[in-house]
């Protein structure tokens, strides 16, 4: 069965966002990671049963910027684990989805990504992470 | 710890999106429920960790069929469980986050269900969706 491994919201004020959400689920992120390639800066939250992923630009030409000028901050991509997204690529190209790349590439938490193109999924855009991250007693000792 | 308990999608076509999440997610949803009071119909699919509510309007002044009309589909809201709403309500007050209702209110999947205000979470719609899916007397009559 899939599960979800995150939830991505776009923000303008990543340090500000950090304190807010904070507050609303009662306990820090607990790492910051720079996505150089990409234009981003992200932050984590763990729910228990799925993480939480801030991001915000850091370069005006980045996805996530020209995401917020469109539509605004808010909630902007869900994430699947998986064990072989080359295999899921395949599988629901032949049902007919289209991906956003040809192959996964390197995204946050060390994990590579693949993007199903919103217009075959009801403009949720969608990704598959590669499954390995498992968080640790570290991640939570101090702020990379 | 907070537990996410689902995640909302808002969709034109609930049998066409039921047909298509049906193969993204490798199974079919696993119920259908209409929300009369909020115009809306909703389907749900388990993903294991966390819930997917397809949730499509029934009448033109819902609140989903203004959303679709303003944003489009996508991704609508995140849902909180809570054991106690009325006590994450006033706690959630008391950080200064806003709710759009003084009390929470009947919502789909037979729980009782309140929502932040979205501008002061970053545009997120996030809500807390009662953990038993009965309802009590005190949902309707306790003080926020």
């Amino acid at each position: 069965m899939k599960k979800l491994e995150h939830i991505g919201i776009a923000v303008k004020d990543l340090d500000a966002a950090n304190i807010l959400f904070a507050k609303l689920f009662g306990r820090p992120h607990y790492k910051i990671e720079d996505v150089e390639k990409e234009g981003v800066r992200t932050s984590f939250f763990d729910l228990g049963n799925v993480k939480i992923e801030l991001v915000a630009a850091t370069r005006p030409d980045s996805a996530i910027a020209k995401f917020i000028e469109k539509r605004g901050e808010g909630l902007h991509h869900l994430a699947f684990e998986s064990e072989n997204i080359e295999h899921e690529m395949r599988d629901l190209k032949s049902k007919e989805f289209v991906w956003l790349s040809e192959k996964p590439f390197p995204g946050a938490d060390n994990k590579n990504v693949a993007f199903i193109h919103p217009k075959t999924t009801n403009h949720v855009w969608w990704s598959f992470v590669k499954k390995e991250n498992k968080l640790t007693e570290s991640d939570y000792s101090g702020e990379t």
